[in-house]
């Protein structure tokens, strides 16, 4: 039988345990939502006053060059791809993770130019699915939204690109990269992977996969602030092909020449667009500092033990709730999901008791486990408050609590 | 005969001088560049600190509601709207300019259905004519870049619509909103405004004009730092019915939905896509405080007195440099281009000295004036100090200069 104690031993030898003194986190809060917004790395406000201060107003323009302001993009991408299985060259940053998508089935639609169609599963994030209804609705080509088990079956020799958010938002299902990757190239078709909630919550392979277009988002798993830049990933062996749909100066090949025709620059900057949002960059930069000497294999081996004593702890502790996430460690993600049909009602109940996760319509409670900074203890103290809170139904009598938006 | 008293008295009695003190300047520096960078408002520090410190790190995911992240694209842009003629309900902030110009291009095309030709200047800012080019490529529309003489002939019955920045960026040539606008709808095209060298350097009246759309960076007259998010304006006639191609979950009518359909938001909102980079918009908000109570026909006057005196001081102490500017202050921006075969080295030995101004291939050195923070007498020294490096052309001997990437 697990008891606080076991769990406050199991922290005691976690080799990731003292990476949690490296952010910031109010007192008070157990905070299951960084699947959602990541805690502030220590790192941050530093980094952030000295962008400011020094380089922007005492620096003013000459901090494109000399803060190294201009090869921000390449240099935080180098970084993120050391965690999805890239090479420095491959991973630039920019954006967000809806404009990279856009780019990159716009570039993979380019290259498979005879094929019409994009397969995709139906309860995708839904952002994924209006990017390419988006695509389709100008250009022809038909968006194969399927239900899961109908995925492999989809993918036909009309497929252009499959487009697959590797963890499910909703329910944590994590899908095998080498499997789908596989099986897209078979039917001569290109794999797109979005890696919102995978990147920096556990390992990821993407050229060991073979994986051709990734993207992903910068302000979940990997902390880098509300609305960080997203990433974009290209194999090498497309960087000389590959032309997307959407492209701007800072993607030219000589940007500074100014000239009037566009001529991609080599390699990952032919993603860029405009100029990044610098200070936001500066963020998510400081905020990678989080993952200096992280053992990712130990990062997932933590991940799948939080995500394992929540759901025992759940299943014997706090009954009534339906379980949304595989039971299989193997197929989820950094998160788990319950589902009630009081779901909302529940969940504004445990904010307020200090326990934040979140609510995805219809009856989802969202539980993300980033396990940089969440504690075997936390999970214990979590489901304690969940009992109490389930017990008690403070919401009964009270009306049911008005929706908030909550990304 | 112009001294350096003069231009003491003249800041003087400037009705703006009081404004400079809203911006943090660094000591011995003459800033010429706000053009490209506009400087550090002393609102933004203290409002990124409570951002970082408070917002994120102890509000977390909460404070997309308790903050107001939500609502920021919309509340900013609602701020950028009095500065360039538009309601409040018609301006977003969001992504790029050239994201943004992607959208609007993409809207209007669809609402011309029929017409397959954009028409714009050959010597248009670079990234506004590759988002053209990249659209035109995917989607059978032709690309008219045409000399500034023939602009107005070139709008014809084929044109869906016409995109031309207001103020060049090379030259600081200023285009007459009202007539070009009218030659555009007579011939039952749509137009697309780049306000990029326009917003907060002087009034503009896109209502007044009878625009449809417009677009424009924040990082440059509005002051909101590196990178800063751009803004996307829409007349609201189109509103119901501008479809931009572009889309996201941010520009779903219920984000939190969740759906996969997309069905767009009412109104402005459509033009956001993914989730807005929260760090640098509110950089962006705290800058536009700079902006209150600012007259904007007396920013006007103010800029047009800096160029006229920086001309006329260049005309009179340093001969030598073709004036790339119009002379006529109407038909000028807030900036003085001048040409001179030397003009890298001639720069790089300016900011050696101190006047920041940038330099633009094969031959143009760009001087911005921004009417909040810059002063009569920096426009006499800047001038001083550039016939003393004329006169001493410090780079004669050292061989040329490397060049070096500046926004």
């Amino acid at each position: 039988m697990i008891d606080r104690k076991v769990a406050q031993a199991l922290d005691a030898r976690d080799p990731l345990g003292a990476f949690r003194d490296r952010f910031d986190l109010p007192d008070g809060i157990i905070y299951l939502d960084g699947n959602s917004l990541g805690a502030m790395p220590k790192s941050v406000p530093a980094r952030m006053k000295h962008a400011v201060e020094q380089e922007w107003a005492r620096g003013l323009i000459r901090s494109w060059n000399d803060a190294d302001w201009y090869p921000a993009p390449q240099r935080v991408g180098a970084r993120i791809a050391r965690l999805i299985g890239a090479s420095a060259d491959e991973v630039v940053v920019a954006d967000s993770t809806s404009v990279n998508l856009f780019k990159v089935l716009t570039a993979a639609l380019a290259l498979r130019a005879k094929r019409r169609k994009i397969v995709t599963l139906r309860d995708d994030f839904p952002t994924d699915l209006y990017v390419a209804e988006g695509i389709g609705e100008r250009a022809d080509v038909i968006i194969a939204a399927v239900e899961p088990d109908a995925l492999l079956d989809a993918i036909d020799g009309e497929t252009a690109a499959v487009s697959l958010t590797q963890v499910n938002f909703r329910t944590g299902r994590r899908y095998d990269m080498g499997k789908i990757t596989r099986r897209a190239h078979e039917a001569g078709a290109l794999i797109v992977w979005d890696l919102c909630h995978t990147a920096g919550a556990m390992p990821c392979d993407l050229n060991g996969a073979g994986a051709d277009f990734a993207v992903g988002c910068g302000y979940k798993y990997l902390n880098g602030g509300p609305g960080a830049p997203a990433f974009v990933f290209a194999a090498k062996r497309h960087h000389a092909t590959m032309r997307p749909a959407l492209r701007g100066w800072h993607g030219h090949a000589r940007p500074f020449d100014f000239s009037a025709e566009y001529q991609p620059a080599p390699g990952m900057a032919r993603f860029l667009v405009g100029t990044a949002p610098q200070l936001s960059l500066i963020a998510l930069e400081a905020a990678l500092d989080a993952f200096d000497g992280v053992d990712l294999a130990a990062l997932r081996d933590k991940s799948v033990a939080l995500t394992e004593l929540f759901i025992r702890l759940v299943d014997q502790h706090v009954p009534g709730f339906g379980l949304a996430s595989p039971r299989d460690p193997e197929q989820r993600g950094s998160q788990v999901s319950l589902a009630h049909s009081e779901g909302y009602a529940i969940m504004q109940a445990l904010i307020a008791q200090g326990v934040i996760g979140d609510f995805r319509a219809p009856d989802i409670l969202r539980f993300g486990f980033a396990p940089l900074y969440t504690r075997y203890v936390d999970v214990w103290d979590a489901v304690m408050i969940l009992g109490d809170v389930m017990a008690k139904r403070p919401w009964r009598g009270a009306g049911s609590p008005a929706r908030k938006a909550v990304t």
